[in-house]
């Protein structure tokens, strides 16, 4: 064992711990407090083992999808989560997220940290197809989420049903026929009074 | 789509949803609140990624490593978490946990339900070296973070050196490089008065 290596190692496993603490706007489906960022991470790798299915590019590599997954947010440690209907916030976004990947990455041993960084840098350009399934379900959950909570975090921040179509219309791109699923529940939602038309 | 095969994996994709709500003894590295279930998984399947390197079996299928972490506590959304320590509450657990899977995993279509019943058998019997080294990652961790919140759970639990060297030696079997720095660990939290001897 490289000792200075596993030491790289640990201090990361050990920094990753703040994602626990990072909240997100959606609420757990019991509605009894928000989500955060490492299980939101942990549920999209389930989801991407149980609905690869409906990947627009059959057979893509599952476990790319699933290890973009779990690392898509490490940089909200730093950058915090942003919300996805806050336009003021979203203008500095990228520029804070790419400060907290250069800081975060680099705790890890040189050739990992590189690893973890091309991944994170491939799901923000969702150019492959992986990048792309693991998008859609990005989008997916917390879309299930605020339909399944009575719209709560979209009736608290005023969200129109235009807002929700334009920034999930991408799971169409990864999931055809996720995007199918979510238009319908989107169009329900507008019915039920969760959503703003 | 096969709509029937759809609402099946949606509603599992919801019932996991629970697994946030179950609370381990370990605490979050900050101590502010203990971890739960979700939060360890995700924690568990970036070390796995990460770690891999000192599993005891080269070029064991890391993706199925990852699946088992994210998979292997969902029976106690239905069972709870059993304190390793407490002797009674273990008796119990494998009867309960059993129970538990043939719930949840029926939910699913049943191709899929018997693959995440294969992986949590597979998790329990620890006869791979995947399951191996997944369940060295799952005692690693919550030791980890014990010694790095200076054993509060240990001490609140009353938990001595020899309970802890019995609790987590499977370690050896699956990544042994871990297992001799997590002796150190250990001698080291005795020490530091973190652990009774």
């Amino acid at each position: 064992m490289d000792r200075q290596r596993f030491q790289q190692q640990l201090e990361f496993v050990r920094e990753i711990d703040k994602l626990k603490q990072v909240y997100r706007q959606s609420l757990l489906l019991d509605g009894v407090r928000k989500e955060n960022d490492a299980e939101h991470s942990w549920h999209l790798a389930l989801m991407a083992v149980l609905l690869g299915e409906y990947a627009a590019a059959p057979g893509l590599d599952l476990f790319r999808v699933v290890k973009l997954v779990l690392a898509h947010d490490l940089v909200e440690i730093d950058a915090g989560d942003t919300y996805c209907y806050d336009t003021s916030a979203n203008s500095d976004k990228a520029a804070r997220e790419t400060r907290a990947a250069d800081r975060l990455f680099t705790i890890l041993p040189a050739d990992q940290g590189r690893e973890l960084r091309r991944l994170w840098d491939e799901f923000e350009a969702r150019q492959t197809p992986e990048a792309r399934f693991a998008a859609a379900l990005d989008r997916l959950q917390p879309l299930l989420h605020n339909y399944l909570t009575q719209g709560r975090s979209w009736r608290e921040h005023g969200v129109r049903k235009q807002q929700v179509l334009e920034r999930n219309q991408l799971i169409a791109d990864g999931a055809p026929e996720l995007w199918a699923y979510a238009r319908e529940i989107i169009e329900d939602a507008v019915a039920k009074g969760y959503l703003e038309p």
